[in-house]
């Protein structure tokens, strides 16, 4: 058995991109046990050194180095990081100089112009994260003239957490419409979608699984019966089928897997 | 002014750590134009020729090396892209050496693995999304022992973005209710919140930035107008003092900020 080891994730932000990148890499030694530690928002020399400590600190208990991931941008602050007892995957020493040297400049770093953007991107996510809100559920049906994208699929098969992320990820209104057994019964698609037919997309889930989730909110009910829950799934899948509607089976991903895979497959562009 | 330049987030999945990765360190050369695209899901060799043909097309076109940022694990993917008439930002093949110098063993890659622990995230998620829903904007105060943090704060001030974002990224349970101004008036904690005190987090807001918000809700009213969100956000912002709740200001910062923040201050552990 191989030692512990504690990782670091470090960043002048909220640390969810070092977190992320640290782990993927983390992820090919799986026979190494990693306690890991996000620290977020060390973006002054002094924090820096309070991060060293904690470094150094894990560093004594485990008896072997830490592993340091960090998107810092500041030079000064990285440097400090860089004394204590960690291995550190420092990407922005590894390719500010491959970028300068291909680009021909110096790098250079201005924090005002980042906050800028970052407002504007803030105003058009909120207004993603209002926009499903406010259409969640087949709620409203007016609105989806400003919709991008309108998720369909019977209870539970995802739709509003996908709506949320593709809102807050990419500032994307995707509005969500449950398709009832009164729809699949017709047989035909709800007057309120035919107009916009060119932004459904369609979710479908395996009917097992279906059920499974069902029987967490209405547990031993009709809706959450694995007949009940086959019936839907089979039907609605026709349906996606006879109208053309393009959709996906949601059961073994991610939220943020559902809706990247939507955007490609829907060719959706982003807002933000 | 210096030649235009396309930038390639290239992942084998959802490809957002690749972009923001690589978005950063672009933003430290603030004199080029960088034309982006990501395209996530090249997790064949098939797709990584189509996309080193989109690298080429690119570079092409823009008579300079496309720049790519990738995270793609699978080495004999990587290879092919590394071909294309772009500068590689090729952080596997940078990283894993001195990763597994350090650690002393070779790395892997095992996808199933990486799988199981993804589908317990993923659970966790969703029951903090729909914990998220169901306890927005104070609709239920029930189930507030479950929670894992309960914010605060006027109309419009945040918090509905904010729970969601720390149940989507971190499977937090967060419920929200909103300060009315009954509650100010009272000049204390209303009954259901007092017994959940440790819980709670407040928000707050530049009465300007209010206005303006409430403004594209309900414009010309008394409740979007300067005075009534001076008076509202004074009151909060003392009840905050007098009650001891700690709290922030999010006018400046964008959700993940926001809900990282809170995170820190609040020693909010993540679920996962």
């Amino acid at each position: 058995m191989s030692k512990q080891r504690t990782a670091f994730f470090i960043s002048d932000g909220t640390g969810i991109t070092s977190e992320a990148l640290g782990v993927s890499l983390l992820t090919r030694f799986e026979d190494h046990h990693f306690e890991k530690v996000t620290l977020p928002y060390v973006d002054t020399v002094e924090k820096a050194h309070e991060t060293a400590a904690k470094i150094n600190a894990a560093a004594e208990r485990d008896g072997a180095k830490a592993i340091i991931f960090d998107t810092i941008v500041q030079d000064d602050i990285r440097k400090v990081i860089k004394k204590s007892a960690g291995l550190m995957i420092d990407i922005f020493a590894a390719f500010l100089g491959p970028l300068e040297k291909e680009l021909g400049t110096q790098s250079s770093y201005n924090v005002g112009r980042t906050r800028i953007t970052k407002n504007t991107r803030y105003d058009e996510r909120i207004d993603a994260v209002n926009y499903a809100l406010d259409n969640d559920d087949g709620a409203r049906t007016k609105l989806y003239d400003q919709a991008d994208v309108i998720l369909i699929g019977v209870s539970r098969s995802g739709k509003t957490p996908t709506c949320l992320y593709l809102a807050m990820q990419y500032g994307i209104k995707a509005a969500n419409y449950p398709l009832t057994e009164e729809d699949i019964e017709d047989q035909k698609l709800p007057k309120s979608l035919k107009q916009h037919r060119n932004k459904l997309f369609g979710l479908t889930i395996e009917p097992e699984r279906l059920a499974m989730i069902r029987h967490e909110r209405r547990a031993n009910s009709r809706y959450s019966s694995i007949k009940q829950c086959n019936y839907e799934v089979e039907e609605v899948e026709l349906m996606y089928r006879r109208e053309r509607i393009p959709f996906m089976n949601t059961t073994h991903y991610s939220v943020e897997e559902i809706a990247t895979r939507i955007m490609v497959k829907a060719e959706i562009v982003r807002r933000c």
